[in-house]
């Protein structure tokens, strides 16, 4: 982006307070802002940044009055929040491809495509693949056979997604991620070696679903494994066959989540936290970064930690005297010494 | 896949009671079929849910008697389970791309073809490459220089294998593995930088192998990464330079191992397991999910648990007292007082 | 590569003893090598290797004698060491594609490519890109608008660089890392669902970074997510958005980092290790596999383990007496019972 302080000012609506041909290119903070960086005050308890900042324009409200010399050029305008929000997302819209079919992408003639599509380089869309309107698919995407995306959905550059997996509307799919690989399935022949089960169920991703950069999800052996309305998956996670994931819940790097278990609704899952398989979760549990749920959690909200994970509460009380257990022996050798 | 219920029981020798011109677009589970499902029906545990089942078709044995009215169309074979498996592997290659080399890859000159190969769109395989009969390579795919790869592969889109490395028959590689990338070796400056130390090894599959998607498998800096027969890795698994996993081995997802180890035959590896470098971990070894493995462990068949890895029985035994730390701390309290 | 001996002998200056036709076709170890290798003896302490080698070829010091009958050929050379880092800097070139611009990659006419450039087939370059000297990018690439990139930089298969990042001198990146992805920035809202805060800062790779294979770094909310100068991250890491990476780090596989947390220079991080967020880590600091860095780590240079993580000595006296518990407890319930 490269726009001048007198034309962001005219798309917000703003007046401006010094240079109005400063060159804009980028959002920044206030307190870290570099040259060419357009950023807000709002909140007067960070006024002293507006003093010192380097960024190129500042926007403030209306009634903003400087108590000290100001050395960047000021955007005055009604409300801070509602116009950094509309140049926000303006400047998203600045960073994306160009709306269009690439024409170095392979397309298959028996897929339908809704309008104001945008398919980007080099990406393979399969026969029988439905896309609805206002879809943004960009680079080295491949969509395997008989796949659906609904209306408003992202897929970020590299995206795989195999054959029939289902994509609801408003999902967004980060970079490199893959749905509907070959859930992890293998018989134990009586000879030590490990026969493949076919894995011929899917992924479904219901609407307003947000998956990380180079996350996994298996398709269902048979059947399917579920990602529900609203649910918001973090970078690098594991989803195994026939998991199912309930609305609404937020789940953040690196987690695992084994075969066939289910989580509840709104849940807050941490960091590389792991889940065996089979196990069913609760609504609302809270589940603490790096935790090992080894069983089901039947009680909503619950919030558990520890390897395997117990309640939060009592892995804290148990660390802290794990901590002391050196001094702990060394009370149990006095009584023993005494005792003689 | 869309095919009639007609055509499916004409491929499966089977008669059909009811309506032979609904369509098939996929196989389900009996109790949670969805509309253009077929489903089966074997062991009459499960009967109830025939009655209910929203399948379009049910494949059941020729001697099956309803008990109830059924609102699904059956279709009566010999033997249910091997027309399922005859049923899914004819599925399974109506979701794959049809054979043959896609005109929008780049294969270089002297890349030697065997028979029956598969090639997808934007697939880029460098010079002196050799792919044996029956491989099915999708799309988006890099083969580096000098790669060579068995009979009967399949490679999944987005997968990049580096060059010279060796890849065995029937190896099965899931979507945007990394095959082959530089092992993680710096050696420290007195300047307290790092310098690159070259990784000129490479990574062999053996026969039979199976690679999650978006796992990486560095190659050696001298030498060989081996992955022996049979080993199955699940997705987002790391494996280092110069390691060494025996034959029939199962690890499960997110686990690592670091540089130079070397993992037995017919080991089970649970989830985000780690390992540390230059240890050996004898044949049929059971770690457990999240597992820290600091040491070689010697006893083949043994079990292990626990940050670092200890015994199984050993961490839980000790675990359970964990928890009751607070408990035992009171209790030597107790004594202590009662000696006053 | 297929060389031979005679070819590699005249490259480096080097006397042959032996068959100078025969083919060399990749490096190997002495003691593990198979047909076509090449390797060294330099230390005689590995000197019983050289009568057992299958290598095609060893490269020994000029003063080398040999005290058994060699079934290989010898290259006599001034110095082993130099030579053999000169032979592996000829292998490495000898493994990447030829230089110049794919025909099949797309390239926006506004970006700047400075001297001796290689782009890849496939590979997806967006508007306003600047790439400078001596850059190597492989196949299906993608590169979004706006992001800089330095001199000397090698972009492996795969890697997704989204819009406005900056790419220092000398980075590496491996196959199929993500760069500049969203970071997990969600509002909860009254009714228990999500609204995505937009993520419109940038990720800084400062010069001399390498990045792993499959590794993700995500863009800052507003600001950078900066790794700075001589920085090195291992494959699977997560680094979220507006964290700080110092210089001169070294963070091993699967490691994540959580928003905002600042980790200092010179700091040896394990794998599978987690950091909270918006926490500060010293310099110097190392943290060893798979501990939870819950706090910020005020003193350069601290050695910490465990889950939370804490001293490291202390974690091990403490765990040793974990393992313990079982007599500890029996301990106690001794002293209780002679009391009575």
């Amino acid at each position: 982006m490269k726009l001048t302080v007198k034309e962001i000012a005219t798309y917000l609506n703003g007046t401006v307070i010094g240079d109005d041909q400063a060159v804009i290119t980028h959002p920044g903070k206030i307190e870290q802002a570099s040259e060419g960086a357009i950023t807000f005050l709002s909140n007067l308890k960070y006024e002293s940044y507006i003093y010192e900042t380097k960024a190129a324009a500042v926007l403030v409200n209306e009634d903003f009055k400087a108590t000290k010399a100001i050395h960047t050029t000021l955007i005055k305008v009604k409300d801070v929040y509602s116009s950094i929000t509309k140049f926000l997302q303006f400047y998203e819209q600045s960073v994306h491809p160009a709306q269009g079919i690439s024409t170095v992408s392979v397309i298959h003639p028996s897929v339908q495509l809704g309008k104001q599509i945008t398919i980007g380089d080099f990406t393979s869309i399969n026969k029988e693949v439905s896309i609805d309107d206002n879809c943004r698919i960009y680079p080295q995407v491949f969509i395997g056979v008989g796949v659906t995306i609904g209306k408003n959905v992202t897929i970020h550059p590299g995206v795989k997604i195999y054959h029939n997996c289902k994509i609801g509307d408003n999902c967004i799919i980060q970079a490199n991620a893959v749905i509907g690989s070959d859930g992890f399935g293998f018989a134990p022949q009586p000879d030590g070696s490990y026969k493949k089960i076919p894995q011929v169920g899917i992924v479904v991703l219901e609407d307003n679903v947000e998956i990380g950069a180079n996350t996994v999800i298996d398709r269902a052996t048979m059947g399917q494994t579920i990602i529900k309305k609203g649910t918001k998956l973090d970078n690098l996670i594991q989803i195994a066959h026939n998991v199912t994931i309930g609305e609404n819940t937020v789940i953040a790097a690196q987690t695992g989540i084994a075969g066939s278990t289910r989580i509840g609704n709104q849940c807050q899952i941490g960091g590389q936290a792991g889940f065996a398989g089979h196990i069913e979760v609760a609504d609302k549990v809270k589940v603490q970064a790096q935790s090992g749920v080894a069983a089901s959690i039947e009680e909503a909200g619950s919030k558990v930690y520890g390897y395997p994970a117990i309640s939060y509460q009592d892995y804290l009380r148990a660390y802290a005297l794990f901590r002391q257990l050196p001094k702990l022996e060394k009370r149990i050798r006095q009584l023993e010494k005494n005792k003689k």
